[in-house]
Order: structure tokens, then C-alpha cells, then sequence
């Protein structure tokens, strides 16, 4: 206790992962046992992420339960399902039984559902049994789904030194004691207290006097995303779930929530960008390959639109045939404007910045659209005429095409996620290629309408 | 205490921002107070961001400064700005009396530098203005910058009984205890308890002998990105901050990091989107035309580059006129490609599931490039010549240019981040109209090109 610490910040190297990879294939158990014990569990699962899938579960049937059980739970789900699948029933009870029920109750939903019933049989201890089976219950993306059992809960008849006492126990199988929850006879939660109120309050006082009221809950079948907007909107670190009855269940903590908001924006810009499905980085290229290619289909039939449109005006160009050459232009502005409205409004929404208001939305996106598409087609006439030398009617038509296919692409980006979110659909859906496929395809539309009411073609 | 609390969700309607309104209007004070008061202060919060500043003013002037304090943190950074405006130094730094030292610091931040210092000032409470004024010190960015002075700090030679005398006077100060700090003579961090371990240890034992030396901390120093990424692997509630002796200055709680998270998301969202400097839904028409429009003009040289490139062929098209009817699809194809491409390894980036490997990546993206490729080129031979009737060999020019032009557009967008990334340049910049606007023009390019080739021309 005396010497201060260095600062190990851990760090995944190749020589790390090579150092491990030798150590296994010599079965050199002891030296494995002194390397990986000096990391936490959440850096010892980067490195089996890194490892052959053997090679992962020699070490996990190598260290203690207590440790690898947290080590599965922070494994890339690919490499978890393969770990999984070469433990034995037997061995995935136990290391279940070291985990919280929420972590438990994930990592058995993950298991083939001819193994689920086998696993959960396995399990000895029959409180932790039960409980986890009432969480696999609910729905993965309510409240509780996200919540676990572990809690530490006390009646409000008891005194502050009963309590302390009673929570003595109940302490030592939760991880953090963020609150108290003070429920009456029939388990309903009536109040909350810290476990600051607790030591700086006098030990004969009665719980009922020293706990606050105002406790905020959230109800079992409550949306995930709601819970995270709650817990973030007032600072909460845990918030505790009920029933219809007001029955306290179970408890969600900030550590959980913190994921599902990560997961939340990664999943939005991936809409955004034009793929689906959650995938990352390091799956496989079949497994991206499914994500992307339906977003380009979606894209190669608004090209396709377009070549329609283009071919139905092209018959009657003549002079004209260098208003083609601007399609690019048009299409690009088109695109970029509306995935620039669209997004606004996605965060606004998923912010709650964007109120019900959709006409004062709608004409505050033609503002925008109106400034920029005027700064827009005033450099553009100068630069077709001077540069790509353009006659000034030509150079005009591109022009007002241009701020048309702005304000347009501005209205159409903000109207569709409204919406959608209306309709009760994931207006993230919208940012992608979707909005830039239509904008592209009205766009054009658009462009060859204008040319042929000014032009003539 | 014997009632079970109703469910009351706050809800923002038209109808209570009118209540509000009609009552500042009628300085209706008491009812004022009355309606105000049931709600939390974030909900006060909300309210304040829809009225007229004047009428925000009214409100904060008559609201108690130990709830306006915490309202002032929650308001919208626009209107806080101009509710400061209308308060006096002394109101202001009557506030920030309140308020905890990271929050104090952030908003004297805020303020015009000269009235920085006159707030400072006026700030009564000696300790809690030096506290403000050390903090002030550090960059946004940082753990200095998001850390709080705030935190219970015991000493190791200390014993449970005295450790927990002592506490209850250091933890009145301290809104949530996540975990005491155990610190040397010299101030020094050298383990942590957490308030679960004092409740259950017996109280004549030594703080020595109950600390957990096991403790994570960052330096001061640190990028709030990088605490964020530790806090969120390692599952923190709470984290120490120290400088280069390893003194411990202040602590980090998770709900600033939930803030950071959602904001870098958030930011990196609006990057791919095309838009800059952080701008929200409800700011002013101009600040989200300046926001937009720089990415529009790349948007724009871009396609007037395409325009050039197609002036170019154009004069020897001939028969084969058609091909200029496929652009779009050519253009729209390489857009997506690369915006999925480079938001892939954007995420992969931030997550850390991409190491440094960049060849192996840049295979594998080649692989899922040439997967799509061929998948979508093959519709598009079909569909081009049974119904546009296009030749055989035009077809195929245009299949073969779509394979070439995902395969490419796949390339440049995992490059582009993972050299940006590799120069300490934000790899979600690449993500936006940049990568489009590359991959537009070189995928026309390219198209013609391969016209050149095939058809001659």
C-alpha cells in the first residue's frame, strides 16, 4: 500500500497476441496463468478476439470461472458464439452462475435454443435459476430485458441500523450499491435512498422518515431507447424497473445504458451510410456483403430511374446536348442537400429539439435551402458560362434547376423522416440511400422540366 | 410515504408552454412557483428553451438559485447565453455558488471574457472560486476539462470509524459517492474503497488494510475521448483524475461521459452527413446555412469536375450517345460504395476493431467490392439491354465499369480514413460529401474510360 502505482495502460500489440499464441501451443499453463492475470478481464478478451477460436477456449477452460465468466461477456459476439460452442452444457452453468442475472440471461439468449432449456437446468443455485428465467421472458429491447435482479431493497418500517445491518447481506451480490430501494409490505417501491443517506443519518432513525419520495422508475415494458433518454436526461446512474402493480422487479444501471447508447449511434450512422444490420468492421465479407448490397440495389434502381428520365429528353436536345454534362452536378447537389436535411432532422428527433411543428420545420428547411441554393447557382452561372463557356440562357437554366433542386431536396430530406417517425418507423432509415436515391431521381426530373420550359428541348 | 407514487412523465406540450407564457405574462408569481416546482429541473429546463429569453429571465429571477442553478446547466447553450446576458455579475456568480466546480467552470466558460473575470470575483466562497479557477485552467478537451474537484478523500492510515466520521462531513458536498479515494501523506492516489466496503468492514480496521490498490485513474492531460473509452471497456462509474505525481486533483463522473459519447456521436453522424460545427435543428437559419454549405460546394466542384470529364468524351460519342444516360447510375453507385465503405472503417476506428493491419483491410474490402460489384452489374446487364435495348457491348461497357468502379470506390473509402486516421486527422470528415465527391468523379472517369476501351470512343 505504500508504493504508487505506475501507469499500466493496456495495450493490444502484436507481440502480446504472438506472446500468447506461443505460450498455449506449449501448453505452458503456469506462464499463461502469471501473463493473463495481470490484465483486467475486458483487456484478456481483446486478446482472445485476436486469437484462433481453439486457442480462446484453451484459455477460458485454463483461468478460474469467476474470471472468464466476465471475460465471455466482453468477447466480439462471433468469437463468443464459437467458445460457446466447444464448453460443454456443464461448463456454461458455470460460469452462468458467477455472472449477474442480466449478463446471464444475454449470454444464455445467445445459445441455440436446443441448448438454452440444457444450460439453464445445469444452473445450482435455484434463486439465480429462476430469476434468470423470468429475464429471458421479457422482450431483449424493454426495460426488462436490459434489467437484472441484483439490488439491494429494504422495508420502510426498518430503522437505519436494521438496515445497515439487513443490507450488510444483500450488499455482498451487487456489484454497486448505487441506491437503496425502500419497498412497503407488498414489494412495491414507495421511495429510494442513498447509501450516503444512510451513513450520515442517526442509526435509531426509521427508514419511512429519511427516504426520498421522489424516486423515478421506469415501467418493465418501457423501450430501451426511452430508458436511455430518462437516465441521461436526469443524470441517473441506476433507476429502478416495476410492474403494473408498482412492483419493484429489477434494476438498470448506467454501465448498461452507456451501451445501448453506443450501440443506438452506431446503428443510426450506419442506416446513414447505407448499411444494415449491425455489422462491424471485422466480420466476415459475406456477412458485409449481405449489409451493403441491398442499400445499392436500392441506389442502382434510382440510376436506372434517371437513365429513363435522360433517354425520355434526349430524343428533342439538340443545341442542348451539353445540358447532359451537368447532370453530375445536379445529382450530386441533390443527394448532399437532402442527407444534409435529413440528418438534422433524424438528431432533432432522437435529441427531442424537434417538436411536433412540422410547417415551421418545413419552411425553416426552404429558408436554408432557398440561401444556400441562391449562393449555389450564383457561382454556377459564372463559372458554366465563363469557364465551360455556356450561352447565358443555358448557364440561367442550370442555374434556377440548381436552387429548385436544393429547396426541394431540403423539403423532401426533412419531410420523409418526420414522417416516418409518425408512422412510428425509424426515420434513421431515411438518411441513408434511400433519400439520396429519390433526391437523385427527382432531382433530374426536375432539372430536364426546367430546361424544357426555358429552352425548349 | 404510504401512497404508491403515480407515474407522471413529464411531457413538453403547446399547452403548458402557454400556461407558462399567460402566467409570466400576468406575473402571476405564486402559481408561477407552484406549477414550476413539481417539475425536475431538466423538465424547468426544457420548458425555458421554448419561451422568449425575456420570459426565461422572468422565470430564473423568481425561482430559488438552488434550483435555477441546475436549470441554467440543462438549458440549450443559445439560450443560456442570452438568459446570462440579462443577469448580473453578482446573480451569476450567486449561481455558480451552487453549482459543482466542473459545472461552475463550464459556465463561466461561456461567458465574454471580460465579464469572466468579474464573476470570478463575486464568487463569496473562497475555496470553491479557487477550485473554479484551477479547472478553468484546462482545455475543453480533457480529463482537467471535464473532471470535478468534488470527491471524499480519506487517508490510508485512517481506521473505518474515523473514515466514516470523517466522510459524512466531506460527502454533504458531494452529490453522488461512487467510491472513496484513498490517497498518502503526499496527497497521493494509492487505492480506493468503495462505500459498500466501508458498510461491511468492521470499524476498528485500517483503511490500508481495506483499500483496493487496484485502482484506474487518467492523468490530467488525457483526451476526454480516450477517458470515455476507458470508462465505457472498463464499465466505470467513476474515475480519479491525477497529474504527473500522481496528486489527485478531481474525479469524472460517468453521466459527463454519457455527454461526451452522445456528442461525439452525434458530431461524427453530422460529418458523414455533410454538415459542420455542431449545429442542432433549432438553431438559426444562418448558423445552419454556414454549417451546410461549405460541404454543397465541394458537392458542387465536384460535379462541375464531372462535367468537364463528360465535355471531354462527349464530342466523339456518336452512336453511342446512350452510355451518357447511364452516368447517374454510375455516379450513384460509387457514392454509396465509398460512403459505406469508409463509415465501416470510421466505426472500426473509433471501436477499435481495426488494427493497424491496412493491407489485409483493403483486401478484404476489395473482396466485398468485387462480390457487390459483380452482383449488381450482373442485374444491370440484364435489365440495360432487355430494356433500354441497349447493344450487347454497351451492356457489358457498362457492367464491366460497374464492377470497376465498386471495387475502386471500396478502396478509396477504407484508404482515405485509415490515412487521415494515421495523419491525427478525424477519420469522419472522410465519411461526408468528401468521400462522394471523390469517388463521383473518379467513377465517371473511369466509366468513360472504359467506353474508350471497350466501344472505342
Amino acid at each position: 500500500m505504500e508504493e504508487i502505482q505506475e501507469k499500466i495502460q493496456f495495450q493490444l500489440t502484436d507481440e502480446l497476441i504472438e506472446q500468447v499464441e506461443v505460450l498455449v501451443e506449449d501448453k505452458n499453463d503456469k506462464k499463461l496463468k502469471a501473463l493473463l492475470n495481470e490484465f483486467h478481464h475486458a483487456d484478456i478478451a481483446d486478446i482472445l478476439d485476436e486469437l484462433d477460436p481453439e486457442d480462446s477456449v484453451y484459455v477460458i477452460k485454463l483461468l478460474d470461472s469467476e474470471t472468464t465468466s466476465e471475460i465471455l461477456i466482453e468477447l466480439d459476439e462471433d468469437i463468443r458464439e464459437k467458445v460457446l460452442k466447444n464448453l460443454s452444457n456443464k461448463e456454461i452453468a458455470e460460469e452462468i452462475e458467477e455472472l449477474d442475472t442480466d449478463d446471464a440471461a444475454d449470454m444464455i439468449a445467445e445459445l441455440p435454443e436446443d441448448r438454452q432449456a440444457e444450460v439453464i437446468s445445469q444452473i445450482e443455485d435455484v434463486d439465480h435459476r429462476e430469476e434468470i428465467q423470468e429475464l429471458l421472458a421479457y422482450p431483449e429491447d424493454t426495460a426488462g430485458g436490459l434489467m437484472a435482479k441484483e439490488l439491494v431493497k429494504v422495508y420502510e418500517t426498518w430503522t437505519v441500523a436494521g438496515c445497515l445491518r439487513r443490507i450488510r447481506g444483500q450488499a455482498k451480490d451487487v456489484t454497486r450499491v448505487h441506491s437503496v430501494y425502500v419497498v412497503n409490505k407488498k414489494e412495491q417501491l414507495i421511495g429510494r435512498l442513498s447509501l450516503k443517506d444512510l451513513i450520515t443519518s442517526r442509526s435509531d432513525q426509521k427508514i419511512a422518515d429519511i427516504a426520498k419520495e421522489n424516486v423515478d422508475w421506469v415501467h418493465v415494458n418501457d423501450n430501451v431507447e426511452d430508458v436511455a433518454k430518462i437516465m441521461a436526461k436526469y443524470d441517473l446512474e441506476a433507476i429502478p424497473v416495476v410492474n403494473d402493480n408498482q412492483v419493484l422487479l429489477g434494476r438498470i444501471t448506467i454501465d448498461d445504458i452507456v451501451d445501448v447508447i453506443r450501440e443506438e449511434a452506431d446503428k443510426d450512422y450506419q442506416l446513414a451510410a447505407g448499411i444494415s444490420r449491425g455489422v462491424e468492421a471485422d466480420d466476415s465479407v459475406f456477412k458485409l456483403t449481405i449489409a451493403r448490397l441491398p442499400w445499392l440495389l436500392i441506389g442502382m434502381f434510382g440510376g436506372l430511374g434517371a437513365a429513363t428520365i435522360i433517354e425520355q429528353f434526349n430524343v428533342n436536345m439538340g443545341d442542348f446536348i451539353i445540358l447532359l454534362s451537368f447532370v453530375p452536378l445536379i445529382q450530386a447537389t441533390a443527394g448532399n442537400v437532402g442527407v444534409q436535411s435529413s440528418a438534422i432532422v433524424v438528431q432533432g428527433i432522437a435529441n427531442g429539439t424537434i417538436d411536433g411543428k412540422i410547417f415551421k420545420r418545413l419552411f425553416k428547411e426552404f429558408l436554408i435551402g432557398l440561401v444556400n441554393g441562391i449562393a449555389i447557382a450564383l457561382i454556377a452561372i459564372l463559372i458554366t458560362h465563363f469557364i465551360f463557356g455556356t450561352t447565358y440562357m443555358v448557364s440561367f437554366t442550370i442555374s434556377i434547376a440548381l436552387v429548385t433542386v436544393i429547396v426541394m431536396a431540403a423539403i423532401i430530406g426533412t419531410f420523409i423522416p418526420i414522417f416516418l417517425d409518425k408512422r412510428g418507423i425509424d426515420p434513421a432509415v431515411a438518411t441513408g440511400p434511400f433519400i439520396t436515391t429519390s433526391n437523385d431521381v427527382f432531382g433530374i426530373l426536375t432539372y430536364f422540366l426546367i430546361a424544357k420550359l426555358i429552352l425548349g428541348i
